[in-house]
């Protein structure tokens, strides 16, 4: 299959320029959440600010992704947790009414965040599971990414909001419109053997009425064409037609 | 801003056609994950397949949500629960071997499910967090999709895995390309307003040197335009400006 390794077009001297930040965050399975996410998609930075302690240290103490989150770096404040970032983008929930930031879609967003990352490095927020990103957070963020959701009444489980938008930030737009591999489709000798076969056996059978033996014959033939036989199974159905004769005889 | 209600390209009566199918599901946290991503991104068929009675139980009875999961439909069996769909997808991590089946990345399956939606019911099959789809379960799917992360070894939380596979199905690609609605750009002359005010600070302050004072008038008007000010900003800066120049003076 193409694309199975490198799940995305960032090269991982770019996906190294992305800090996640976690703001607040309260529960350490969200922690947890997010250190897997980040690893799963390549990435491998995370920042915590002001996180309840208890949160960080069982997260810390959790099984799997266990390095990276190790490995988190722990500030006091927003402004030292993004001090050496070029571009800082908070997230935010449908609801959020943040006047003084434009507001861009997450499939818009992580564009701009992509080619950021070229440049430096890039800071991603997300806020506490209660009550989001303060407006002293939301003041270091240049601009603000959503998650579009159908309603603004519906809340997004942090885990599953750092996951979505590490996914389309590490999303190969290519792979949308590539058809991958596919699996090799069987011979026509071999189609039509089995369409022989199962005419043989319905023949064996009474199914075919003699007075229109022909065109019973050509619609089994397009019935079997329309089956798309692959390579594998056309041997496989063979076997079973065979069996299947054997006992008819 | 534009693509602000609905958020995919897909109709209401399509999304209606998926059924999310929750198999031996053990964690209530996760179907309760399951049934918000399912209403965050505009479905609204949930079934499960022999899940753990407490999990359900609790689950159904936790806050947000609620309503989809008490709508949720319980079967015994897979077969049951897929009765009525015309494609069957199975989901996958990366590391599952299952030769049997055609396996489509997550950006290209959503796809085919968005096209199959057209025509008929379509599932998406998701197993248990420890075990995944089992092979019996597999059995009665068409083809898999998987999440592409990065590592085999990783394993993705269920919760998570189902919001990507609903956001990527929801996923409106226009908007990725479109630019959203700006923020308003100053006008020039309060931009030019802006310079002249700064300038004369600079004046008063001895940062200008008056031999060079053409030079360094043209630098600070092209260091201000490329603050790129809003028509929001403007007036603010110059009222920052005038309070200072009323103190130099």
């Amino acid at each position: 299959m193409p694309h199975q390794g490198k799940p995305c077009p960032i090269g991982d001297d770019l996906r190294s320029n992305l800090r996640v930040v976690m703001v607040a965050t309260r529960n350490p399975l969200n922690l947890g959440a997010a250190a897997r996410a980040i690893a799963n998609f390549g990435f491998s930075r995370l920042r915590v600010v002001s996180p309840y302690d208890v949160a960080f240290r069982e997260a810390r103490s959790a099984v799997g992704a266990a390095p990276l989150l190790r490995a988190a770096e722990e500030f006091a404040a927003v402004a030292d947790a993004v001090g050496d970032c070029r571009l800082v983008v908070g997230t935010t929930s449908v609801g959020h009414r943040e006047l003084q930031h434009s507001i861009r879609r997450l499939e818009y967003g992580a564009r701009l965040i992509r080619r950021a990352l070229a440049s430096g490095p890039v800071a991603l927020l997300f806020g506490s599971e209660k009550f989001g990103l303060s407006n002293e957070d939301l003041s270091h963020c240049h601009w603000l990414m959503r998650i579009p959701t159908v309603s603004a009444d519906l809340s997004m489980n942090l885990g599953q909001a750092v996951a979505l938008c590490l996914y389309e930030l590490a999303r190969d737009a290519k792979a949308a419109a590539a058809r991958p591999g596919k699996i090799q489709a069987a011979a026509a000798a071999e189609t039509e053997q089995v369409t022989a076969l199962l005419l043989d056996a319905l023949r064996r059978s009474g199914y075919v009425n003699p007075r229109i033996a022909a065109s019973t014959e050509e619609k089994v033939r397009r019935l079997v064409r329309r089956l798309n036989l692959s390579a594998r199974d056309a041997p496989v159905l063979l076997g079973m037609l065979r069996q299947i004769l054997w006992k008819l005889e």
